[in-house]
């Protein structure tokens, strides 16, 4: 209700600000007697954690995961997992000095009327470090999956408006920006960078792909799967939209050229994207969503402080310049948790 | 659950099928002591009903609400509304002669595939049929937000491939396709004619512009206003996508450009689209859905059969060449359900 | 979230009034490929409807249910089930002489003073009418669990101060009471019987046994089994306690009393009531409730007017003089909803 | 759905075993701008915690809280509140000996059977360490109800066979048995040290008086205000029943005697025990629990081990002699939780 839980039978519950004790989550709803390790939550969350590259920001948490609860003898229990990775590097002295003017792009305004109180310390709940509980969430969903045969890839198809030409999936955790074109990287890089310089950032857009996923997944009307990606994926704070398949080309294109035809091995085509009627047709899931530049910029900008007088800002601090291949991996994690809650509702749906 | 309720305070659950005995909607957490008159829900269902122009199905369902209870002496009670269109214009036999195949672009394969049995008849509850429960809820919460100065339109902004230039909001009801440009209107209705003569369909593009909602309107981390906005649109059948503001636009934009300044009226730019980090920030909210082209093409198709094999496919009857004006008041209903649901929960947590 | 929605999987919504167009239930969660016939639905109606004896109200509601979606050729579908029952028997007038009293036992105060308005027909939808589509869900329940080899069964074991000193379930639904011992339904059935000659009204204890539940059915911690069942009991109208096994004996036991020891062939005792730490350990599963007496009674009673000045009040009317015998269906139907629901929700956690 | 969490507007998710890193609580739906004290969470969790009397188990467990998130210069920000409390004083050695054995009346035997695994240290989460959680949870319901004028208050009205004629709040908390007539407590604890001399243990009852809520707090049909209470109190592990008011003497009562008649100042008496149709009138709430003796007792009882051969078991270790005292913060805990939810849920219902 109060928007701090995703899932309805695989569920989590994530917690903590960017600067108070800790962040993390509790997964509940997990299979029982499941092998988990800490080193497999741990690798995931170290794909999401920052100071990976120059192209990312230099604060340094170890994000060091504890999980405190749901295992024993190296098996899940079926009970909740508390997983929980303590702030160390904290640096709100940085913030003390814009802590009454809003940051453009930042939710600073935008809480403080919901809330009425305000968390200055970076932005508090709203900072990106909260979705180091959704990554760490993920990596549990991420390994039931793995004994579904599934397997879930994002990588950055655009930045800095560089496009990506070619899918080779084994650079991508070779470049900085997580792109899947290995050219195509080199050319993003070099324009974030030039970005950088200049104290500003750069968006892009990020693509993932699902496969392994058999036909019949997905809920009818409200639930359906894509709706659920999309609510996962919005839910992502820089993410400002999403389109399955063929996606916003649909409005140029008619009906003989969209439908997917089928044949004895399957469907001819693919532009609805894996899903047809909100579930599963068998072929790769693929879905594309545009991330915002970062927020965060040192540049300097207009805004109006609490009080409502006109300042400028210049938003110092530790950022990134591009965020899209950290957001790879929270993608990711939200599509295996999505996944992995619909399995199991099928699952419930069907017990006879 | 299982997928057929919406919301979590302001509650709708809908049933029925195409050619069942009945479509219609449960609202729940209605609230008390609000006049409402069957009239207001029956506006917004002609709005969506079939029949009304030369582009859309001619499917005759007089589609009359009946409200059969959460009503006395014309005023809301609180408790549950039932509102129920009983299905009248039954032609199951336009499926027999397809009921073994899968056609193209339709839920069929999917259906069968995770239920395991397949209503034939039309599409059963994948039908668009569905959407007048979504629609009759919406016209309650709409009723609600018009106490709270909100207006909630929508309109087709591009179908066929043509986009409208200008935004006019008095034309959108008096063209065939609800656009909100007149002369684009125009080449629309002939682009989509000439493709409904060669048996074809067109799909497009619905803008949502929602005005009066006050800064502080949304759940933070996972139940972002923009997150279940998007889970409300991609459950509409035919939606591919959604972008807010600036969409799929800040690939190419830089931290600078898309930053929304502030001064002392309020924000310089609306390229966030009226949120910001998940909650509103008193701009006007806007947003654009990828519409794909009707799946149902009287055009020959290939597909296969319930024993896998190859065949031809024709899908005749009566069917829309242009889903987009009918989506449009779905797209609106579903929006006012979400910020009715936001606008319960904000009070919900403030309560002391 | 406004209470009219019960289960998490298999989960059921009702609506209605008690003198309104109709009262009713949506069936979400259902298993698909289930033969599912109406007789069965109206063969539980027919147990909770009025007018089955002297000492049950003489309303006359057929009480006949229509399924109006989500099955097909016999068959359910795996979507909403609308059954619906109109009404007939409306007699409001017999109401409007009260209209602004508050009727002693009957929630008139309360309602009016959450909603602010007053339903004055009947009870509105705090009418135990309401409770048809709990039945109506229930029998579906009933039947899904039957695939399970599971039985549910109520009975009375105490009305009017006369308790039930055997056993025989053969009985039960040969007798206007419910009774499960043939002997004291006739001292039963005499005694409420001379206290609505009186005027007045009898309470009772209705006693529920559950066979076939295997060990480990039912959540830990806040969704224990008999945590649900003590929700389901308990949103009954005239539903005052629960208690499970020994249940209030066990203030005066010690551990060594109280506890169920093992031996080769299960427990040697059943003071658990077949649930322990919240989940089923193969005994029966027994509880009894408390039911309160019917409020309505014609006898004079004090009460106030919406004014607040005291008067004097009769409930004339067609009312139950003791509502035990109605009741027994009523907690089998709850008792089937929560069983069924605890399953689909085991399947779930379990699915790999 | 795994019910692990409870509450839908204000909603705690508790995680930990008994014998794991930590057990606590997510509080999530929290008012903002609410001062809160990590000292108010501790006062409560001092009531709960083992060793305050030679009736309750030495384990020495200091319970400390910590408050990781969700507080901000000692205000409440309105996200998650993270309160945790590391377990120090392990000693599954103790259960080394039996951990192939199912204790008498432990969940060994169910949580074996649901699960599949069994966490054999202490009671893994089926152990009553988990409602540390709760407590802190409702402490900070406690907060805002306190804000609202309601205060909540439990004792134990009788223990090993002995019940409490009179009723003083003042001794409650000044007696080992939080017995509240303090003759009653003196012979309590005589007869309790007795059982525990032979290896025994005693089981009891808890009363929960409620003030200060107003008419109408509480949702129609499912959500009662009682079955949530009675959903609330038989989630915790040793409640075996419930009852309101009148509670299981209505069985006797005729609805003459029964019904509440109203006059000018309010209802002549309190037989509903505070709530009618589900929802309050103005009186004080009033309930009791049945609480069961302690499981773990140092007397030899017969059972099986995970062969399934007979065994014999001496539950040796630190247990409670009667566990009614520390039932009695924990009944308060539950109670605060459900209303402080209900209240938001009436204001989410009502606002416009």
């Amino acid at each position: 209700m109060a928007g701090n839980s995703f899932g309805q039978v695989f569920r989590i519950t994530t917690f903590g600000e960017s600067h108070g004790g800790a962040v993390g989550v509790v997964v509940d709803g997990m299979t029982p007697g499941i092998e988990l390790t800490t080193e497999e939550v741990q690798k995931q969350l170290d794909r999401r954690k920052p100071g990976q590259s120059s192209i990312t920001t230099p604060r340094k948490e170890p994000d060091t995961v504890n999980i405190l609860s749901g295992i024993f003898e190296g098996k899940t229990t079926g009970t909740p997992l508390l997983m929980i990775l303590y702030n160390s590097d904290f640096e709100p002295e940085a913030y003390v000095a814009i802590k009454d003017m809003f940051r453009p792009g930042h939710a600073d305004f935008t809480y403080l009327q919901k809330y009425g109180v305000r968390d200055w310390r970076g932005s508090g709940r709203a900072s990106g470090r909260e979705t180091a509980g959704r990554v760490a969430g993920g990596a549990v969903a991420r390994k039931l999956l793995a004994g579904r045969n599934i397997t879930v890839r994002a990588h950055t198809a655009k930045a800095a408006g560089v496009t990506c030409h070619s899918y080779d999936p084994e650079v991508i955790e070779k470049n900085p920006l997580r792109a899947c074109d290995a050219e195509a990287a080199k050319e993003m890089e070099k324009r974030v960078t030039a970005l950088k310089e200049q104290d500003d950032s750069a968006g892009g857009m990020v693509e993932c792909r699902i496969s392994g996923v058999a036909p019949g997944l997905g809920e009818p009307v409200f639930d359906k799967l894509d709706a659920e990606l999309a609510h996962a994926m919005l839910s992502i704070g820089a993410v400002k939209g999403i389109e399955f398949g063929a996606g916003f080309r649909v409005a140029e294109m008619s009906g003989s050229e969209h439908n997917d035809q089928m044949g004895e091995n399957g469907f001819l085509t693919n532009n609805a994207g894996g899903i047809i009627g909100g579930i599963s047709n068998g072929e790769e899931i693929v879905f594309r969503v545009a991330v915002k530049p970062t927020s965060s910029i040192a540049r300097l900008q207009q805004t109006v402080d609490m009080e409502g007088k006109t300042r400028t800002i210049r938003t110092e601090g530790r950022h990134d310049a591009c965020i899209c291949p950290r957001i790879v991996p929270v993608v990711e994690a939200m599509a295996c948790l999505v996944l992995e809650d619909h399995f199991k509702r099928q699952a419930a749906m069907l017990a006879t």
